[in-house]
């Protein structure tokens, strides 16, 4: 057990990095990888399944499940956002610098990526069992497993609006659980209940386009169905589609952010900085007061 | 950084409301927003994919967990009732002052209206893709993706008291959940556990028509749908149905506050008082005896 | 305001009950007329919409969590145990006094009554919906809302054994959740997790006879039953099937509460009471060490 | 009652094992029994009732919620691990020892023998009810009840893989939840993470071969389907698939430990170790410059 101790330590100090925007950067890259690795591998299980092993209602558990781990597994060290957009309204607030904002949406995009990639590696005999699967159109298509395509009935400005209301929705829940101001839920819950948030979008708003909600975890997965042997066509689909869900996402984080902080935010900010400076104008007061009569107040503690 | 936290300073003294009823009141008016845009939006996923993107288990999870989401946005600001006749059952107790109920009434209905016109302009596309939709009853009517409409078996009065029971079970596990002196959960929970006693509602007592059970939710979206091309039906259909979401559940509020206060409440709040009444006399007693030896007391010190 | 809290402390005097075990018993009764009333109301949901609005997994969530609730609302009074067989386990533990077990039964099946009795009025009019709803047997047979009958496939001797196992497995969970000496979960999720374990007990061995595991929940709504015009077949149906619930559970605690103690509870006692042991031994030997030489000590000190 | 507890305390004596290693693998082998008694009772219900009773979430659910309750049983007295990759990826970290596996890995395997039997004994009617039921292969086999069987699509290389990244995906989760640098949930609320995590393996990786992931829950039901009447097929079929599931996990343990660690784990445990060497260094120096100086500290201090 002695050597095993030593030869741990060693391993642990030569590969640990002190680069702290590095070191988040990984995190927030395996954190994302789990959530699209679950997430996509639930669709994957709907599709080739041809729903024997899952239904809709599975992906919405997946999806939301998936994000409460990936949050749990890299928060302490990244905070756990798994998505730019979110990423995006914390800089907003200032809660966040912005110079995180590029690192992060970078090693979430390449955590999708290979999160997608394993997922493919897994059911690769399923996929190739599959007649005419890699199209990205059609009724035996897969390429939905991985990216998300809109459906037949909808429009691009509404997939616009969609993706925008998804965020937003998404936003405004996560600001209030994450709100220094209002905490609501008791520390080490959070990551749960971003989950229940990523849950009920699902259950809710998944119709129209599959609630990418996130630009990484659309973008990432589409590049690499793009070089897995989907093709340029991921791209092209449907009138450029792909642009709408990494470019509303940043969109609805900035009116989430406007709604939250307009009906709540700014409000219970607001009181707490009214009650700090209640009391800061007591505490001179009391202080005033106590210096008018030092003599009575040594006087009671004798 | 330093300029944008200035800024956002600045926005939030702009718009800081510090009238707390007003404040209180929107709050509500976003959580009731919340508790029905996601609830609505999963019926319309239901009713718009045909059952491919949804089921009844869908809707019963998106309004249990939107409930949740709706008090956890607002809850520290307002209370988080979400619902008239919770608002209504507390100011019965005396837990909340009866002038904030009309407000409450006020604002969360005017936050179920917009709940569902966020649903509405979301599935949008969805409605016009299907022919007739917009349509009352039929086949096709999609007016119960807003309101709830009563089953072809159910009679005015079977309805009445459908609405009346589910408010009364409601209200009852929600008064166990915050009643101060039979605290059953930890600080912070109680949001999830609200969402699921109105999951469980809509698992057992949704069949007849909808588990509507709050006259917010009901009587905004209905609102929203006269206005949005359903017509005047939506308050005419089934003889005036839309009355009783709205009153049944204030007598619901009622009976569910008789019963739990006689079967447990009055009992455990009755036991605190007993004790501190015992207390008192005790420290009443022991100081009487302690004055009775002063020096003795006085000698033990020293 | 005022006058309404002097009213409302008056009308907590008048119906205030002192009598520990009355009470005990009366919330014990609400508790369970909760349990029964979501869990049956979700098959009636299940039968009468002919799977439209409920499937097996519903009637699992909903007696899995409507055992949460009801514990929640009555747990603090009486400990919530709303099933005689875990009464029974807990006095056979000397954990509770045996006189409250024929209480706590009896109350328990009446509020399993009431419960039923609550689900036979709000689902009246679909039940008369219904050609030959008031019979045991058949297509369409509805006694099966209330009470459990054997799958067509079991025998007497299984279906005995059935029960003893599950309400086995559900006493061995209950007792790790509980045992003083091993307690693995916060306080106040007691209730929550009860409700996994009746929610996976309901996943993974309803199939032969609907788990009733709980001789109060089965006996009360069979009674109403019998009342409401199913009459006495109820009872004489598949050879007097209505003793296994009622007896196995029984059974069932009891080699439930000796496979935990055995292989668990035994052993983490005993180590509580061999460190105790050992601390007052060394603490008495700490106190012979420090008398040994007590001038040596207050010199450190000084 | 005197009696009862005087008759409790001598059984609780007679019984208690104080050899901690026995102690521990009883306890794990209860937790295991349990899995699996939920788990593969879930896929029973599926395959017996013909999906009246069950689909692949419920089979899901009940093993995720399963392992909550297995390790909510067993975890304060072994660890609650329920798995024999776990164990010996907790061993690989140095934080269990090398001598605790074999042990585990045996009495899970018992543990999971036994829960096999129970569900037999539980479904005997039902399985005798389906003709040609103690087939290994074909539409109405139920070896699939108890062990793991590869679809259709699956090659033994892909199989292999699938084992590989799930129990990677299992470990690198439950890695973070244990991490002792990492702590992101309240405590106790571990096993409830640890079921989400099964919960969601069965959602997104349960098509190709019924997510395994553990040599122990696989191995013990197989002996026991061997011993039950299915014969020497169950360990013949498909190539000896069954030395995938007993294999792969341990090589999935090894490249989850190597995933968490290098992307994760040695970061937060080095960040730690660094400031406690910064924190050490600081007090040695406050030492330093107060031993420079006693007399001005000593004055300051009167």
């Amino acid at each position: 057990m002695g050597r095993q101790k030593v030869y741990l330590d060693k391993l642990a100090r030569f590969f640990q990095i002190r680069h702290l925007l590095l070191r988040q950067a990984l995190a927030e890259c395996l954190g994302t990888l789990i959530l699209v690795m679950f997430g996509c591998g639930a669709v994957a299980q709907l599709v080739l399944s041809d729903g024997s092993h899952g239904m809709f209602l599975t992906v919405n558990f997946a999806f939301g499940f998936a994000a409460t781990l990936g949050i749990l597994v890299c928060g302490q060290v990244s905070g756990g956002h798994l998505n730019p957009a979110v990423t995006f309204a914390l800089c907003l607030l200032g809660r966040e610098r912005w110079r995180k904002f590029p690192m992060y949406f970078l090693f979430q995009t390449i955590g999708a990526f290979f999160g997608a990639a394993i997922i493919f590696g897994m059911y690769y005999d399923a996929l190739w069992d599959r007649p005419g699967c890699f199209s990205v159109s059609g009724a035996n298509s897969t390429a939905g497993i991985f990216a998300t395509y809109p459906g037949k009935h909808l429009t691009i400005v509404n997939g616009f609006f969609d993706q925008i209301i998804g965020t937003a929705a998404l936003i405004v829940c996560i600001l209030a659980i994450v709100d220094p101001y209002n905490n609501p839920i008791p520390q080490g819950l959070e990551a749960f209940t971003v989950g229940f948030v990523v849950l009920v979008i699902g259950l809710s708003m998944g119709f129209n386009s599959g609630y990418a909600v996130n630009p990484a975890r659309d973008l990432g997965p589409r590049l690499f169905t793009a070089m897995a042997g989907w093709g340029v066509e991921v791209f092209t689909a449907r009138g450029g589609w792909f642009l709408v869900p990494i470019c509303a996402p940043f969109l609805g984080a900035i009116i989430g952010v406007m709604i939250y902080q307009l009906m709540v935010g700014f409000h219970v900010e607001g009181e707490v900085r009214d009650q700090k400076s209640t009391e800061q104008e007591n505490v001179r007061l009391t202080n005033v007061s106590a210096n008018d009569n030092p003599k009575g107040a040594t006087k009671e503690m004798h």
